[in-house]
């Protein structure tokens, strides 16, 4: 890819993240460039092979991530996965932000959408299954299958609910990076049941490590901020 | 209000659903309850007014449905909550459909909508403390306020989901209704765990009553549906 195509790549998912895609024209990531709308166009016709060229990026990274572990799983791998999930999702967060949109806009995406959603609970049912193997959770083949689907509701559905409960943290990065964070504290909430020996034994650590001070009561819900930016800060 | 207000939202909402709301015009409106605009336009001066209106009517509904029971839970009182929930999601599956296209068109809906979430949630932490006095979830403090925030998102993201995944099921309702049930199974993963005495005992009923027949392998990533078709039918 040149240097070139990668800025214009670059460049769009900031904008993209911060005002949301709909509010960012081809014209304004020419801008934000410095170079001609022509120049834009000769790389990219239109925003929608933008986005679709950002999916393409945010879909590899994301499955790359997901690779099942060659060897046996420990509660340090689980952080792995977890920080690797959540570099995703936030570093595309516009995706699933408007994915509605997206899709709506897109006969094309929204097929690629669903192979990468295939792929992606296809790799998350061997990640749990090796979490099984391992002794790291107790579940049986009912359990896993509802505890794969209700995690990848909880990734895909996080960057929407945070920016319809609060749309200013887009434009509040710290903020924003805090709420995203909460997402995977929602995860260990889920397969928190079913933890055993070890795992169980560093899931206070886990929780603290990923838990937004009063995400659920304050930041998430826009109630009065001062007691969770303390708390946070 | 008048019949013909209220026949207005009746009709739009069906349109709603079955085309999304974006692809629905007032003229449309108009024409499938075969009055002229102008008559429309009397009784709402725009399409967000008929959104609003239907928000408030969802909001209502959903909101009365939650309300803390007066007596001790038992499962068969979880069987009206969620029958109630899946009312109301099915009912305005549009709405949580298209969210961020919906408050992004409208801050003061937008608004509405936030207040809504702080008081579902506060109902919800009711309830999930009845169910925990009842003796049919065994949970700490940190476990509920997870399992209700999980919930939350479940359900209203749930309709989302199924869209983005399953485009065609819009135009056909069995189908759609199908999977809009199997939310509810999934919310039933989310308590699973937590679940003691009597309401454990009938956990495999909840179950089999609200599992949509090869949802996640087949009819939520849109694989063959033969098989689901057989055994959902």
């Amino acid at each position: 890819m040149t240097s070139t195509k990668q800025r214009i790549l670059d460049t769009s998912l900031a904008l993209f993240n911060r005002q949301g895609e709909r509010n960012v024209t081809t014209n304004h990531i020419a801008e934000a460039l410095g170079i001609s709308p022509g120049n834009l166009y000769y790389h990219y016709r239109n925003k929608g092979m933008i986005v679709s060229a950002l999916f393409d990026r945010y879909q590899a990274q994301l499955l790359g991530s997901l690779e099942a572990p060659q060897e046996a799983m420990n509660w340090r791998v689980k952080v792995y996965y977890f920080e690797s999930l959540l570099a995703s999702m936030w570093q595309f967060r516009f995706f699933h932000r408007d994915l509605s949109h997206l899709l709506h806009a897109d006969p094309e995406l929204a097929q690629s959408y669903r192979n990468f959603v295939q792929a992606v609970t296809e790799r998350g049912a061997l990640i749990f299954g090796a979490l099984r193997d391992s002794g790291i959770i107790k579940v049986d083949d009912e359990q896993l299958q509802g505890l794969m689907v209700n995690t990848w509701i909880i990734m895909s559905s996080w960057a929407s609910l945070v920016h319809g409960l609060r749309p200013d943290a887009a434009g509040d990065e710290a903020l924003d990076e805090r709420l995203m964070r909460h997402g995977i504290y929602q995860m260990i909430c889920l397969e928190e049941p079913f933890l055993t020996g070890e795992a169980r034994e560093h899931l206070e650590e886990m929780r603290a490590r990923y838990r937004g001070a009063e995400v659920t009561t304050s930041l998430l819900l826009g109630l009065p901020e001062e007691a969770a930016e303390e708390k946070a800060g």
